[in-house]
């Protein structure tokens, strides 16, 4: 049994557990080497307190499933089976206290893990494994700077391309190309190209619309490579935004700078919101940073922790996470200026490097 | 109201539910036209019985939901709130049964809803969800044939890059690149494009092998246009691939054609796959086609109905959803053949029109 799951079972004894599931499949990956995506099929890393794990996984995946799980009990499903009924055979003992990730599980899922299980009660154990996994080994970190060397790599390609009459849309398309030619997984998320008064929007939709002089464009995107994810956002005037726009982006830039020097091992997150906000709150745009200020990042886009102000959670060396700060300004425009950090024993380490200061592009 | 919202609406009245919360995106969607896909957020539509309906949006996702949806209350969500008690200020009145998506709230979230609203009692109300928008409007068919004409594009476009040294990811970069250009809003799910014994994967992941000659080449992809998908796929020979490989494919579109064949109102889900599956059966690859005989799509890839040989339920007119029969013979390689049909008062309409005979591409 590898170290992960060695940890996962010392989990079902600190817990009292009589079995624990895992049903997150990105998780399930953790554990096992195992990687598929079944959608709406059921799939479950299942760990009984004194039987070896097993995987059930669907049918078309079972070969995969073989070829690399380091779980080698596998049991398929096939389409017209029901997985509960499955589940129930291959489960002995009495069942008592089950772990479920209750983040993820759902409700139809839950009640018929707690049939088939007889369990009288459910233990939600999403915060233990978030935090088994928030330090990232040595190797974890490596993948996520080659995610983050890819992505800096597509964008430095992509600005080149803005000229007239490109379009979000056509930018976001040269870009997800050259990640996949570039060796990535594919997008870590839906990659965004904003332009102009879209800026604004924290989630806005990259459209048909043609790149124009004198507005902001910003390009929030990362890649997953060997299952790890990088996520960087950068803002650049397309010629001269005007005084109002450079204002703004210099207030950004500070928060970052300042959230990241106050990144070091035993402080809260709370703090490094506060870093961000107070900066921000100090030009007078406090009302405009409407998000929260990071996220966890690894094998899914986000990650435990979540970087907001009510969050009293200390750092710790290993963790890894994203420091942006932005204003949004309906109407207007917005700016964000997203790196990833690494918390390191002196205090942190910017794994992303891509410049941060204001760049204008001419078209 | 609109239309949609009043369906749902007399769905609290037949199931006499005092709140009916909708937390599905594409579904939320469906019935406000505002789209977003909030992560890791919370997100709902709540549909008080005897009041209008609101929206609980992230904060950052506010403006877009006030642009673009129908129902005009929209409380904004921020990163520090507590969702539930949030909720609990906007509801009104004894809440004793609430409709819930069992298939994909998670157990936190129903945890909080049943706390939030006091309710005794969760009804899942996914199947009548499904069932509101299992048959299609014109403007969906429309939008469906609209995705489907995109992918159809992106293969034609994609064949002659079939070239000595080309990989799978090359091809799966090619592609989405493509469909951005040719204006989907993105990828219906992850382009795969396998090649020898890779085919013989239902769920294999494209990879960096050169495609080579004598080999089996198998496309998979779909895009969302309008937020409707397509998903089609089509197995082509990359030189002579022996009689073998014939003989499956032969199989197949033979299989595919009994199965669009069987397609009418009134007729079971069951009998479908069936008419597929005795065929493949005949002749002596039963035990390789290891997966259902097709689902329903549309909003989302992957919708209700699941069809396979225990789902006795009938087809209805206006019903869409894949015809896409395989076999996969693990180690030689496998061949699926895909069409998207929609059902009429006649029998059938195939909307995929791309070639299903065996072509041979040279390279």
């Amino acid at each position: 049994m590898n170290e992960r799951l060695s940890q996962l079972y010392s989990l079902l004894e600190t817990e009292a557990l009589d079995a624990a599931f895992v049903t997150l499949p990105k998780l399930i990956y953790y554990f096992t080497g195992f990687y598929t995506e079944p959608h709406e099929r059921f799939m479950a890393l299942v760990c009984p307190r004194n039987e070896p794990p097993f995987l059930l996984v669907p049918l078309l995946d079972y070969e995969k499933a073989v070829q690399s799980s380091s779980v080698s009990r596998i049991v398929p499903l096939e389409d017209t089976d029901n997985p509960y009924e499955v589940l129930k055979r291959h489960m002995k003992g009495a069942i008592k206290r089950i772990g479920i990730q209750e983040d993820h599980l759902n409700v139809k899922r839950y009640h018929g893990l707690m049939e088939a299980t007889g369990a009288e009660e459910a233990v939600h154990i999403d915060q233990q494994l978030a935090q088994l996994r928030v330090v990232k080994s040595d190797a974890e970190v490596a993948a996520i700077r080659r995610a983050i060397r890819c992505i800096e790599e597509v964008l430095h390609q992509a600005l080149p391309l803005v000229k007239p009459g490109v379009t979000e849309l056509d930018l976001v398309a040269e870009m997800e190309h050259r990640m996949k030619k570039l060796g990535a997984d594919g997008p870590s998320f839906d990659t965004m190209v904003l332009s102009g008064a879209k800026t604004g929007l924290p989630h806005g939709v990259p459209g048909m619309e043609p790149i124009q002089e004198g507005e902001l464009l910003l390009f929030d995107a990362g890649v997953f490579i060997d299952g790890y994810a990088s996520d960087l956002t950068r803002t650049f005037a397309v010629g001269d935004v005007g005084d109002k726009c450079r204002e703004i982006y210099d207030a950004v830039l500070q928060a970052n700078m300042q959230m990241i020097q106050a990144v070091h091992p035993g402080a809260s997150f709370a703090s490094l919101d506060l870093a961000a906000r107070s900066c921000i709150e100090r030009k007078g745009y406090g009302e405009y940073f409407i998000t929260r200020a990071g996220h966890g990042f690894g094998l899914e886009i986000h990650e435990y922790p979540s970087i907001h102000a009510n969050n009293a959670d200390l750092m710790r060396e290993g963790m890894v996470f994203t420091a942006e700060p932005g204003i949004y300004i309906p109407g207007l425009g917005g700016v964000r200026i997203e790196d990833n950090v690494l918390v390191t024993k002196e205090g942190v380490q910017v794994l992303t490097s891509f410049p941060k200061e204001l760049t204008v592009v001419e078209v």
